[in-house]
């Protein structure tokens, strides 16, 4: 396990969902992943690649294609994406046949900026998995690493499953 | 990576600190990771084993005995263990011979109960990196999954690095 | 100053906005009020009573009304409203020739369960204005005690100013 | 109700407390007063004074009487006074023949980095007090407004007190 960058690929989701009082409305703000990375004192090397701020329904095939496009030019062999949790199996599956990477998408059901958020720890458990893990791609929420190819999401569970 | 229990233990340390007003002093309380779990929103089974309250630095050959006895004769395979960061290398070393389970330690510089502390983060990590990684001892602090074996704590610098 | 009872109303805002990630959406909550009072260590003696959660853009004469009334038919004289901010100027002239009690609305910008929130030290403000104002019904944002008949919410700058 | 400026003296307490590993101490650290100000969206004109960093059963009565001559000296009405809670009213005492200000004493149960911490609460508590009482000393804790010449702090019960 030696110290090989990480590559942190941020596309927005509720992790990075901020209130805008003035227009009483809650967007995607501007990503709060270096601050949360110096709150959790990480000393390891990244980069941040903040490629998109969106919900992740409103992903579509040509953002896939730029997520897939980021990591295939990038150096790092190690990549953490957060991302929307709505449709993160859908990214997923658009990256199952990058090869010599270990790649984790992560996300939030809380935005980080709230006081109780499973953010920090989601982002802990994806550095640790890029780090631990074979290559290939995987998803690091609700406690578990799961192989991104065998798992959803259970909306109304609020969990991500086996499947 | 299968649903397989965690076995979580905790010593104490910085981790768990509390202030107390009416002492005027601040001392290892009640172990906050439930709570932060809950907050998680962790689903992976778990089950949580309060051994001790201790700073590292007061941890004896009959604590870490303890500790030993303990994971050898817990079912789980996956061990994370919350310990001081002072001398945790110390009791990774007494658990180096331990065969056939992933035993990770972690633990914080700033205590969990701080609104900003990286024990969510380096608790994520353990939980992931004890999933993930191979058998053997690890230490994940400061961002990095570290072979327990090949670490050191820079004190002045507040944080883990390389041996 | 003795420890005359304050009645707190609460009738939603900002101030108890929460995420529902099954729903994509944010709505107000439970409110913490209670949460926020025990964090504080209030001794104080204290009456909590939730009318309704909405936005205060959705307040309507009838809602006014029953705030009204409430405070009417309450034995005390101290009276604490959280409240979102749209309206609150709204509400405040509608209590305008209440008689005997110190009356006090606040909110807040950002909710509650934010890491970073305004509402603790607006809430503290307000508990403090009630028991030391004369008769009569202020607002307490921004860091201000404002004659509630004499000020307006400035939505672009993000603040109430006096009129 | 003008907007007349405040002036905040900080003076330590478990309000500032720090966790600085490296030592493995807790100690008074830099006043946290403006993040919470911004933090609580504060737009009434104030100004800080940092004037020590003292536990407050460290307090002498120098410390006392460069306190009286730092609020004797200055400009502003209106004061508040950021302070340990164990011998608060003691420095009451000693400001309790000054005229024409309204002094308002507060502090922390638990330090403002604390994720729950009563701080933010009772800071705003302070500064609605020194804008809606009459001239005098005051102390904000617990949840109420006290006349600082008839309140104590008891310890055991974690609370304040009028006597």
């Amino acid at each position: 396990m030696s110290l090989a960058p990480i590559l942190v690929v941020t596309t927005g989701g509720t992790f990075d969902k901020q209130y805008f009082d003035a227009l009483s409305e809650y967007k995607i703000g501007e990503t709060v992943i270096d601050k949360l990375l110096a709150i959790a004192r990480v000393a390891h090397p990244f980069r941040v690649v903040e490629l998109m701020r969106k919900d992740s329904l409103d992903l579509t095939d040509t953002d896939r294609a730029l997520i897939r496009a980021t990591i295939d030019a990038a150096p790092e062999t190690r990549v953490v994406i957060t991302h929307g949790t709505d449709t993160m199996t859908h990214t997923a599956a658009a990256l199952a046949d990058v090869t010599g990477k270990t790649i984790v998408l992560t996300g939030a059901l809380a935005p980080a900026r709230f006081a109780e958020s499973d953010a920090p720890f989601n982002l802990g458990m994806a550095f640790a998995c890029c780090q631990s893990a074979p290559a290939g791609v995987w998803i690091t929420m609700s406690g578990s690493v799961f192989d991104a190819l065998k798992v959803r999401k259970d909306r109304e569970a609020g969990k991500f499953v086996e499947i």
